[in-house]
């Protein structure tokens, strides 16, 4: 199982993916989900891909395999704005999953598969879109400037209820992790390592990113302060007068 | 949609469903998900329902009109056990889908349903099942003290953290709604009334039923105190100490 979030802030955004991918608890492999297309000074894009690895990493790949054909040909390097990186995406899954989906589905396997991706191209403002399994794609609203993929539902609630525009890029940071922190802990399939990156906004270069494997002291403190605060807060919340006992 | 949950404590049990149905946004009825099926100082039974509507209603409604028709019919009012009272409702539930299944399939109409079922009969301990749409069904352990159905994932990473055996029935009952709050803040379509019961062991009687309107009071008071709390405690666990700003 999989879980990705990305949040755009007023100062920049905040990636984060595990790197786990799933085919049955005897088979649990890592496969990165997270990658980095950038240029210094010109672009940083970032994709965060959920759902079936073999539509996902081939959607990408042909991208990468038309370009060493055809320079021309449009990639995730060359497009002028961000919109065209989500439309690029897109299309390219709906030809992948016409090419494999129907012999996936003679076995009952889910061809479905997501793309989050954002950053910044030089001459537009910082973007982040969620492209649905369909091709299909929206934008971050200034209401919802975040979006998640996998296994969003133990993780959301924390997010709903923290998150601002004007939220800092190192709270996001924490956020990020908390939202992990609750969904590793309702789903054993969701684990560590953890891929992290960071961009401020204009710098059109990553800022920070950085890999928490297992055992990492950081999310350690992040996971007992956090059920410590939950089972205070809990605590703190006043009991039901009509009920005694 | 759906939220029921039912916790199996030390001292007794605690169950809580909301009464939505949603065929589409449009068409937001009322159904009582709850039902009780009780004879002073002999068993109480109460079952939660979600899922197909016709599924659940008539599953229970074949139980009562077989009981019409010859007084000596197994019904959840007259079996030994609550382990039979599990077995009856997943054997008329698949009586039902039987009946009903293939035509529903036939119009993309989801014939899926389950229910949690508890309480005491006379000459047994407190017991509680969760029966799956297929008919099977499990009862709690010692780990896990509870079942959730419906949109189960929003309301459980807090139960995950509180709940234990030795939790007082006063402290579920605030759980219970602490978890229908978080539902209700990520998923629109599960909301107010909330149907609320209390059964002590071996009471063989209700102890307290309740339902909690739009606007009681004491539910804003839960939705405000945890609110405080969670992001109280978001403040109080530290950033990470590698990122500046």
């Amino acid at each position: 199982m999989t879980y990705c979030v990305a949040m755009k802030l007023a100062t920049g955004m905040v990636f984060a993916s595990d790197s786990r991918t799933n085919a049955g608890i005897d088979h649990i492999s890592r496969f990165d989900k997270m990658r980095v297309f950038s240029k210094p000074a010109e672009r940083v894009i970032v994709t965060l891909s959920a759902g079936n690895l073999s539509v996902t990493q081939n959607t990408l790949n042909l991208l990468d395999r038309r370009s060493q054909q055809n320079p021309d040909s449009p990639t995730l390097m060359n497009v002028a704005s961000l919109y065209d990186v989500a439309e690029l995406i897109g299309t390219t899954m709906r030809e992948i999953k016409q090419r494999d989906a129907e012999y996936l589905r003679q076995n009952n396997i889910d061809a479905s598969a997501s793309f989050i991706v954002g950053g910044q191209i030089a001459g537009e403002v910082p973007r982040l879109f969620l492209v649905y399994s369909e091709g299909n794609f929206i934008e971050t609203s200034h209401h919802t400037p975040y979006f998640q993929s996998g296994e969003v539902k133990y993780g959301k609630p924390v997010i709903d209820r923290v998150l601002h525009n004007d939220t800092s890029i190192r709270d996001a940071v924490k956020l990020a992790l908390v939202s992990f922190d609750s969904t590793m802990r309702s789903n054993v399939s969701v684990g560590p390592p953890i891929d992290l990156l960071v961009y401020e906004n204009d710098k059109l270069a990553v800022t920070m990113s950085r890999r928490i494997e297992e055992g990492d002291p950081y999310f350690g403190e992040i996971a007992r302060y956090w059920n410590d605060g939950l089972k205070h807060a809990f605590a703190e919340t006043p009991g039901p007068d009509w009920l005694s006992g």
